[in-house]
């Protein structure tokens, strides 16, 4: 029966997979059948999630804004400190893929990027994303923002309220109360802080769910009532949504058929 | 020294790493030390892409869309076949990920979870994704969708124009060409369709662009007169975006301020 040299299978494999990684895989051949698959534990959603501290993954969320954009950056910040929890082969997942989402999707301005890249993060690492989802997108939409000034920023801190989650209607809103250009280094920095709060929130948000709290969520009252025609079972039921309408048709209202 | 049976390692590192990627290692363990770490190429964006079929891209769309909504059924259906070609560790991809952008993002309606999808996809896959996405983007908005009738549809084919990569957008103009409801079986699988059409077009750019072809965009005309004040240099430059704005904003152009 063929035998291969142990200590030369270890250099090997450690050229293929780490030195650590094929330490473990010889150390498994070594043993039983019985182990898992670290590979194929990788593709099971959820990760295992462990508390992170949401004022660390904050300032990773506005220093990676500045390395990867938006999307990329809020993932990032979140998920990176879990695979280097897990360790291989988890830390080998494509961050870079996420660098798509820059500027609402290169930048076409659609959905914020914090708010695509949290998303992915949580559905990777919630075993009830749904009820996080929600909570983050309602929160963005009502809460002046950017409520994280990290480390490193440059300019005084400026709120707004995006009354949105999409990119442009967001960063509309903060032009307005700054008085600042969407091409100007203070927006940019606001989009940095913003990815800081969107991750940091995140962030609350799954250590709470972590510690069993109930997670809340309600539809603001403006638009319950535009969804009670347009939404399902309504008289015209011709979309499927709960974002804000007010946020962007609010200059229609004075067009709108009356109801009666 | 110490020896490992050949024939029993396989089959512990088949446990380990899928059979044939087992058989792999073992080959490499058996010729040289200079081979690269599968592990850590998975992590470098792009993976290397193979032309794929679009036709059989589109019915893994469809197919995918009833079994995880449009953004999973989009990225799978594209990126699965290039998992299979690479193998282990890419076959561990946490696909499940992406569900969390079914309905524009957990049902927010905010971008089109087929293009969110497709866009992810591009990303992982091009060597330069931002002509791909952007060209993607604007045929989405213009075209009449969608454009594929798979396997399996049960309903006639009925196509609208979106105006817009957003998804209530989206549903909005087609339950208006098509007099269903938001809610209704006909716009699920219409839904299914387009999934279909955002994962075949998708492939057909990748496609041109593995073969060398030069991929065009061009911002619509309406949209560039909007663009002139509003994007970057314009007298308000309160906005960055490529999308077009008449899909959401024309009803409100009769109270847009003189430009005089």
């Amino acid at each position: 029966m063929e035998k291969i040299d142990r200590r030369k299978l270890v250099t090997l494999l450690g050229g293929l997979a780490g030195v650590g990684a094929a330490a473990t895989l010889v150390a498994h051949a070594d043993q039983a059948a019985t182990a898992k698959s670290p590979a194929s534990a990788m593709q099971n959603v959820p990760w295992p999630y462990k508390p992170l501290d949401p004022d660390v993954i904050a300032q990773h969320g506005f220093d990676g804004y500045f390395k990867t954009e938006c999307m990329c950056g809020c993932f990032e910040a979140i998920v990176r400190p879990i695979t280097e929890q897990l360790g291989s082969p988890y830390t080998d997942f494509p961050f870079a893929m996420f660098r798509y989402g820059g500027g609402g999707i290169k930048g076409w301005a659609t959905i914020c990027g914090a708010l695509n890249g949290a998303s992915a993060a949580i559905q990777l690492l919630s075993p009830n994303p749904d009820p996080l989802i929600n909570a983050l997108f309602e929160w963005y939409e009502r809460e002046p923002l950017p409520n994280v000034h990290p480390k490193g920023a440059k300019f005084s801190e400026i709120r707004s309220v995006a009354d949105s989650p999409l990119c442009h209607q967001s960063i509309a809103s903060w032009t307005k109360v700054s008085n600042k250009h969407s091409y100007s280094p203070e927006r940019s920095e606001r989009c940095g802080s913003l990815t800081a709060s969107v991750a940091k929130q995140s962030v609350i948000l799954l250590n709470e769910q972590a510690a069993g709290k109930p997670i809340a969520f309600a539809l603001p009252q403006a638009t319950q009532g535009c969804m009670s025609c347009h939404e399902k079972g309504g008289v015209v039921e011709n979309i499927r949504t709960k974002m804000n309408c007010g946020g962007c048709h609010a200059p229609m209202l004075g067009k709108h058929p009356s109801k009666s």
